[in-house]
């Protein structure tokens, strides 16, 4: 992921920045109430939504998104993630600082690739009501738990102060993010489906590169259902309009795509596919 | 609701907030044109969205999320609802000044719900056309007068400056959200559908208990359709993945709902559905 | 045009406004990540979002929507449009300064009905890289190229310094947004279809005005598919809960709509299709 890291958002702004990404949709008043919230806290912090359209529950997908975009964030913002199907339960709020970023979120694996790549310095498990809601309910945390946890880091206050430090080994972790090997073999599998339909793998550019140079003669061919590809694309209208393609994108992950078309519909993929990148000879 | 009055929003902020909910969707450039709008008058107001996802012309939902949503919102947040199914007839425009808020929009029965727990101080019928823009369409009050009356508002602008006042006795009212009683009986009906298929009822947790006081030994069952409870759950994890549930949500209403699952479609609820509760004995 | 011109957005902001509209939905992060490079560069500036959910690759529906809402935002804002099908071939990104805003995107005639009606005083091709991100991806120049750029021309850069000028002529523009002539009729087209259902024509009441200056006694119908009107509604609600109706909307557009109801699908319209209005005499 070392390629990507180049263009990071730089300095650290004049005002605090809180990301959100969540489960909670567009037809509902969840996010608009955790802005409040914030709001009511630090109205003048600036808010950035990554998005709240995440497929609900899907960690996965979240982890994907947030693990793509938080570090075109300014240095310091704090990324607030609720996705948490387990919601009431005793699966711990987390916060966790980074190198460069603050993550708070439910301790599920939503926030462990980001906060891996960028390097843990203090994890704590959020127990300090001070800082929460003064009623909690049991289903809506982002609302009486996240929101203001991460408006409270706005303003200043410590990890520390939030509740006890927790080894970065007891983080709930996701399946490292990479393809797996069988054989000579490259087992890339479909991790997200975008809303133009690409289906994007877990297969990044440097392992692929590093996978190339044992090829003979780096003459490879890739494989999703029926569909078979020789080479790959730079851009999507590489090939002529409705046919499919596989690209590094721009999270420098292999993607299944069409161009001009919708390549999870059309090529029939769903997440958990396998695309299987093999050498010629 | 008096549960949840605890949990508001508190203080004046160092800049006012303008809360927007409507029915726009997010397809158009409509929200985003009301926008422009406020930031041409008032550029340093904090805009937060509560929704513009509400299903078309559905006044109960929008009425139902504004109630859920208004009191997490700093003090003086000037609510904006735009769900105008009448606009260009002669429904009025009206803004409502309240204990701790202003609202702003059509005198469809939209605000009331919020208003009224809030407390109403003044309403006045907006006609003040200086605060409008100098060319009213007959399709889109939400641009032409909504929001710059809430900009205005937010600049300064007293609420009788805009208009007429109009007694409190006048506003149009949507049915009270509560439960019915049918003998022994508590039917609550279902008022929205959120997101993830959760179901909610107009039966608020202190309407229920008072109920449950003259329950024969607090031994109840509820039932919608097909589906039979016969306790509450405290978080969605209280049953297995996949089975239904009943709960009582962040906004203090009774819901149903399916852990990780969507309760609307796998137990087949639309909005206007009864759920009966009735004493064993 | 003109009528819609006067209720423009007013004065230059305290703080630069960037406006964005994209076909990057709400289910990803491109959109909080394109914010994210933005508040790298210029944390002050105002972001507005006009809207993502433009119709993957729907130029067309992105133009008009770019159209009908730029004129309301405070002069000098930043217009940053990216629906951008041909991302990675050689498609010029521009800027293009007109008489109040200044236009940001790729020269595929998304900006083109916005910039002509504003009047353009300057264009540049976007060639300088110390202004975009350090790594071009190949299929998210949002991120790359058209947020950093917007971004920063809000802190004060000269178009001049983002690459060559060229000539207004050079610009690629997308077919006139008018109805056509056929004998004596006027042949409107659906040029997009919003969320309400409603279908929005390429006829403009300035047009329609002119045309009927000409027509014996004022008297005209219109027909599109089964479906006829002999005359213009100034209201959704001037016919009854259900029914059809046209009516010039709030773009000064002839669009037909059903009041209440789903025109596009009760009367199964879709884009392209030709509304047709011939004198009746």
């Amino acid at each position: 992921m070392s390629g990507l890291k180049r263009h990071i958002g730089s300095g650290y702004p004049s005002r605090p920045v809180i990301a959100l990404l969540t489960d909670f949709g567009y037809s509902d008043g969840y996010v608009g109430t955790m802005k409040g919230v914030i709001a009511s806290i630090i109205p003048d912090a600036l808010v950035i939504d990554i998005t709240h359209g995440i497929q609900p529950q899907s960690i996965t997908s979240a982890a994907l998104i947030l693990w793509g975009s938080y570090r075109y964030f300014p240095h310091g913002t704090i990324h607030c993630v609720v996705v948490d199907p387990t919601v009431g339960t005793e699966r711990r709020p987390i916060a966790v600082r980074t190198s460069r970023y603050t993550f708070v979120g439910p301790d599920n694996g939503v926030l462990s690739w980001a906060f891996d790549e960028d390097g843990v310095e203090l994890a704590v498990h959020i127990t300090n009501r001070k800082f929460m809601l003064p009623f909690l309910s049991q289903t809506f945390h982002g609302r009486d738990v996240f929101a203001p946890v991460a408006a409270h880091i706005a303003t200043g206050v410590e990890l520390k102060e939030l509740g006890e430090e927790v080894p970065n080994s007891s983080l709930k972790r996701l399946t490292k993010l990479s393809a797996k090997r069988r054989g000579k073999s490259l087992i890339a599998k479909v991790v997200h489906i975008d809303l133009f339909g690409n289906a994007i793998t877990n297969l990044h550019i440097g392992q692929f590169e590093r996978w190339l140079k044992n090829v003979a003669q780096g003459a490879w061919r890739a494989r999703i259902g029926e569909v078979e590809f020789k080479m790959l694309s730079t851009a999507y209208a590489d090939v002529p309009v409705g046919e499919p393609l596989i690209i590094f994108n721009s999270y420098g992950l292999l993607e299944v795509a069409v161009n001009c078309g919708n390549a999870a519909r059309e090529i029939n993929i769903s997440v958990g596919d396998e695309l299987v990148i093999e050498p010629l000879k």
